[in-house]
């Protein structure tokens, strides 16, 4: 399929909401050859013209088909499955009912960005050692541990978070996951989370986007606890 | 329509995701005679047994439809829109790349959420006035003018956020506002987001789903700087 050479997707590596969309594209087999910018955060890149031009807040995914800009991350993949799926790569069951239940879980994933990501690792990548107060680090945790509880129970006995089959739900929620264990997350308490992350992450598609700064190296693991 | 019967949610009032759903139901002629449990936070309705059979998170909105159960409120206004839509209450449109916009103004809505609803007013319903640095906090609401500025040129010469008429973009979007105001946002440095929330407010659907606490008077009104 060519119609990706008319695209281009601004991204930042092991950005989750980047991933989302990159994973979508490589599920329809357009991601291979797609015009891209792999920015940088540390020097702002974001907030430089090209991007600004297609999207005021100067965030990515920023995403261009042709002239048609479409820029969040659920609203771009909700445009690449509408426009080109077909019958081998659809992501969102045509059964209404069943569809629901894909959004569901498409859209609970946001929890684990409000409830660990933010509340954790933004706080500890965005604070001194000595300004943070290890009473409510350790109440946040326990709540992080209870939000992963949730995906423990969904997982648990299911290969995919709906059906049987990767679905929109889980490129919403598996680059969660991996952000998570990046930054050290070793998921022991929670063993089909833990078994899940490691099947879709041997998924071609998985691969062949994998964010390339993590090949690197490690970073700090600030999730241990998790 | 009867098909409603069958339906049940739990919800609460003044709560922009409940808020949602309740909007596509009012858009389809579904709201009134509806089923339904408007809960009390206060009494923490929402972990009891009824509620947390159907979602085990405890949180409104949470809705069934016969035996299915949809929870996440953007999950739920996706299932109704799919489920019961015709051509006279559609709330996305049918073509692929003007749907893409609709999106896109769906999800950046969380933007106040994140920018604004979480930082400021929980923080100020959680903390004492004493507790709370009035610098961080002015800060805060310099980033909540940049949010509602987004929005601000968004809306200039529009009376809709996409296109001509009312869509689930604004359905996304409205409810958020309508909480800002009640806590006593002014708008008044943002006049098309003024006269937005004027036209939106009294559209019958709006009032008809309106939060019945918000009738019963005002609240301490923390956002006035905005």
């Amino acid at each position: 399929m060519a119609a990706n050479k008319d695209m281009f997707l601004w991204w930042g590596s092991g950005s989750p909401p980047c991933w989302k969309p990159m994973l979508v594209l490589a599920e329809k087999e357009m991601w291979e050859g797609l015009p891209n910018k792999l920015i940088s955060f540390d020097k702002k890149e974001n907030k430089e013209a090209d991007i600004l031009a297609a999207n005021p807040r100067g965030q990515v995914p920023t995403f261009k088909d042709g002239s048609l800009v479409v820029n969040e991350s659920n609203a771009i993949c909700m445009y690449l499955e509408e426009k080109y799926s077909n019958d081998s790569n659809r992501l969102l069951p045509v059964d209404v009912e069943k569809r629901s239940q894909v959004y569901w879980r498409m859209f609970e994933s946001g929890n684990i960005q409000s409830n660990i990501t933010v509340p954790i690792v933004y706080l500890i990548w965005n604070t001194k050692p000595e300004d943070r107060n290890q009473a409510e680090l350790d109440e946040k945790f326990t709540k992080a541990k209870e939000e992963l509880g949730y995906w423990e129970r969904t997982l648990t006995g299911r290969s995919y978070l709906v059906g049987d089959r990767f679905t929109m739900a889980d490129v919403f929620f598996y680059p969660f996951v991996a952000f998570l264990v990046r930054l050290g997350a070793t998921l022991r308490e929670f063993p089909a989370l833990k078994q899940y992350y490691d099947l879709i992450s041997q998924r071609p598609t998985v691969q062949a986007t994998w964010p390339p700064h993590w090949k690197e190296g490690s970073t700090a693991p600030i999730l241990a606890a998790l």
